[in-house]
């Protein structure tokens, strides 16, 4: 991992769904990524934009109280609409402003990878 | 891969947008799977639930039109909503029904991918 700032929290964002177990899948995916993180990571937690809590100011701010010194938002959506483009980045902007000492960054959104084409062909051939 | 019955088309299903650019993310990712597959993968094509063309009982055609005997749809969603759990198996089952000769299956939503929190990681270390 490239260092930033030392401890890292990270914050998987999804939209947030009304149906509950939509949600929590999100929340184990942060479970999981949670074991395949390295001990410079001392906080793996999950927000949502609208519809679901923890809110993202209220993950930002869990992260920090586990010890993070550099929170990055992975924002959990397949393409670059309106909630990647401008709801995260302001969100993330004003809470930047109210928590100075500690350094926000936003990754790509996962649509962006570029393992995303092997993972479909996989599922492809898993049934 | 599994051989269920000859050559194949792979369909990635997603939902549509009125945002032009995100239509062609999902294009750009059938052309990248196309890059990956092997020989008996005649055609990869991308089609959406709305709002966008192709449809899905077009995509499943023109894959056929391609020389596919199974055509494998792959949802690109996230989650298991509705339109993973309901719209679209009925519009599959419906073109299934209209095509007796080819096997059409669905394979898991992207979301359902054990590999997506190594690649969520892989985005937290990128920046």
């Amino acid at each position: 991992m490239i260092e930033h700032g030392g401890l890292k929290g990270l914050l998987v964002v999804a939209h947030g769904s009304r149906r509950e177990p939509s949600n929590e899948e999100v929340r184990s995916l942060a479970g999981r990524i949670g074991d395949l993180a390295g001990p410079e990571v001392v906080s793996v937690r999950s927000a949502f934009l609208e519809l679901a809590r923890p809110s993202i100011p209220e993950g930002i701010e869990w992260c920090i109280r586990d010890g993070a010194q550099e929170v990055v938002v992975l924002p959990y959506f397949l393409s670059a609409g309106r909630h990647v483009m401008e709801d995260i980045p302001e969100v993330v902007r004003l809470k930047q402003h109210e928590c100075p000492g500690v350094y926000i960054r936003i990754a790509p959104y996962i649509g962006q990878s570029p393992d995303l084409a092997g993972i479909l062909l996989a599922l492809a051939q898993a049934g």
